[in-house]
């Protein structure tokens, strides 16, 4: 499946998934929340994780094949959780666009946004248990668990400016990769998969979704802004220590981790000028072939367990995914 | 079992239920987040919620008595959840101070809360679900989402400047008596008690609930600060319609409710200074008698149901609790 292919599969999908949420959301009544709702659910996302429920279940060649309503209820509860973090990140970070839209929090300020996410965070939690009870309760529960500690790791991190590897994958996997792989499992487990299939899946959704944040970091050097729509270099200016450049740091001689660490210790507006030295450093370390190797054998390692499910159109869609996750340019 | 008898038995079951607490927390990874949560939690509350559970569990005279652990970590949910709100609340309030502590967010400001917020309201639903199944979950998940509906449509009152009665007893009902109502409701679940039962003591936990905030409200014109710890006048100040006030403005002859009007529309701090003639006017219409009234016949009525459990130690400590709300002077 080639990422055209894959883009209009997962285009029509996400139509099934938005038509379930709107009809899980119309027992809201107050009006305001509905709208801060709709607009921190349907802002264009390409419903990534409940497709990844839906797709996960359709692997497990079992008799037992739950009701396609509850597996749509179970995977809403993914869009939801994605949303309610978004939203109270964009609180947090005092954010005033997300893709080019102003944020719920400045068009309704902090405090309705705080209420949603905190509600979309329940219906989630309620959803799960009441489709897939305690067990997929558990599965949330952990994902969400990890989110939130991921962000402790990530302040403090930041704090002690701590630029190690293992730090940088530990905060990943807690902020991107937790979820990713919750949604998988959900599906697996919903539809009746083994321990194997479970865990199986879990590092396929845990390394597609390290994959992906470190391909995001690789185009806010190397990103072209007229196909990714952003600016490269933000990175860099607010002072996030990303895979490309820990590893540069790591391997740079004496001489160039001095400039390195002179760059992050200046003004974010002053990084910004430095940009272009930073990125030729970080090339001359091979800082990013380091990262794009690194996101291949995550890739490679998380399809490999993937034998224990049964060829089938699920499958190539998951491998066209991984694919995807590789290539994407924006 | 009088007050001082009450306060004695809810002291002593208070350590139980922070030993409970301290345990499922002790995994917690990140210190930052454990110190923010220790902040939120260990503040010196009474954790009614909590014991409503294990009291009403203890009401059920089935055979089927759950694992007292099972119950502990259930009645934690309660705590957790009242925790999270008051975080929240503290954030959207902008809060400097609780009960003459600085607010977490005073000390860690509002992005380290809304973290810890989002990681109980998530632990306390994991929780509900793992101790209490799908069926503790939905108990659990009404009331957080009644509680959010509710914030919104106290927002919604106040804008639209809403002085029905119709409206403070939904948002109130919302606020405080749903997770009351929830926090005794999954004790008799857990204990396996009837349809009839549980229904009862959903009725006791919602209209204690309204009952202690309409005292609440009582005590914010009529209090001692001696004993109440707290200024007279504050719900005036901020503009909140409080029941006493309500009905005096609904019984007022117009030359009066153009003055409670007039009031009303000024400045807060203008408000401050004419709180004694309110507060004449509102005794005038007799407010305070009415609001008092009320909060009887709740009582009265959420203690009318309770006769299908059996007589014991759990029913006394119920319906002491009950005349502790209306006697309560701070």
């Amino acid at each position: 499946m080639d990422n055209q292919e894959l883009m209009n599969y997962f285009r029509e999908a996400a139509a099934e998934v938005d038509e379930t949420m709107r009809a899980d959301l119309a027992s809201v009544r107050s009006r305001m929340l509905g709208e801060v709702l709709h607009h921190g659910i349907f802002n264009g996302g390409k419903r990534i994780r409940p497709q990844l429920t839906l797709l996960c279940a359709n692997l497990v060649e079992s008799g037992k094949r739950p009701d396609p309503s509850r597996i749509s209820r179970l995977a809403i509860v993914f869009e939801y959780l994605h949303a309610a973090s978004l939203l109270h990140d964009d609180v947090i970070d005092h954010a005033e666009q997300r893709r080019g839209k102003p944020t719920a929090n400045a068009i309704w300020g902090i405090s309705p946004v705080i209420l949603a996410g905190d509600f979309l965070l329940s219906r989630a939690m309620n959803l799960a248990g009441a489709v897939g009870g305690a067990e997929a309760m558990a599965i949330v529960g952990r994902a969400t668990e990890a989110m939130v500690e991921a962000e402790f790791l990530q302040a403090l991190t930041a704090e002690e400016q701590d630029a190690s590897e293992e730090n940088y994958f530990k905060v990943v996997a807690g902020k991107t990769g937790a979820l990713i792989a919750a949604a998988c499992e959900a599906g697996v487990y919903l539809a009746g998969g083994s321990t194997e299939q479970r865990a199986a899946i879990r590092l396929y959704g845990e390394n597609i979704g390290l994959a992906f944040q470190i391909i995001d970091d690789l185009l806010d050097y190397q990103g072209d802004p007229d196909r990714t729509g952003k600016a490269v270099g933000n990175d860099l200016v607010e002072g996030k220590m990303t895979l490309p450049l820990i590893y540069a740091m790591r391997e740079a001689y004496p001489a160039d981790l001095a400039t390195l660490d002179e760059v992050l210790a200046a003004p974010g507006d002053d990084r910004k000028g430095r940009f272009v030295e930073v990125k030729v450093l970080i090339e001359k370390y091979d800082g990013f072939g380091y990262a794009r190797r690194k996101a291949e054998k995550l890739v490679t390692a998380g399809l490999a367990g993937l034998t224990c499910f049964g060829e089938g159109r699920g499958l190539s869609v998951l491998k066209g995914l991984a694919s995807y996750v590789l290539s994407r340019d924006k």
